[in-house]
């Protein structure tokens, strides 16, 4: 399935710029990146488990918001594009 | 429907930053920001082909990004969220 991760890491502090790294290093390792913090990731249903699990343990609850939306496994025609692309097709060879 | 709306907008110049106020202007008009440049607007297929092409018209394609995710109508069980919220439900009273 395709799951989309949105995110807002307040920037505000030293760590929260450590936070906002870390989790886009976490996204990275399991998708790819659409927009600033935007991330298409495949997953099963196990390793979508253990990626919240693993973000959350970054974030801090208090200041940070993270959004997940299944879109499931036909997820093709469910999103569109326009303007500039970041150079990817999430199952297809990296456009560089 | 609920229609995910993601964007990034190049903020380099004045014109960028005019951009970015009025795609968030418009969709505000839609449906709801949940983050920063993330909003969920419960439309059907009339009106999603009329914000697109409002969208369409305020973008630099050249520059900026957006994405349009169809969760389509059966969508509470395709979102999740960690953090804090915006405060509101797209369905709900808005909780400030």
């Amino acid at each position: 399935m395709l799951v989309l991760i949105t995110y807002d890491v307040s920037t505000d502090t030293a760590a929260g710029r450590k936070r906002l790294h870390k989790v886009a290093k976490t996204c990275v390792n399991w998708g790819q990146r659409v927009q600033n913090s935007v991330f298409e990731c495949k997953v099963d249903a196990a390793q979508y488990a253990q990626l919240k699990d693993l973000l959350s343990q970054i974030i801090d609850l208090e200041k940070d918001s993270i959004r997940f939306y299944n879109l499931g496994d036909r997820y093709h025609r469910r999103i569109e594009h326009m303007g500039i692309r970041s150079g990817y097709d999430v199952e297809g060879v990296l456009m560089v």
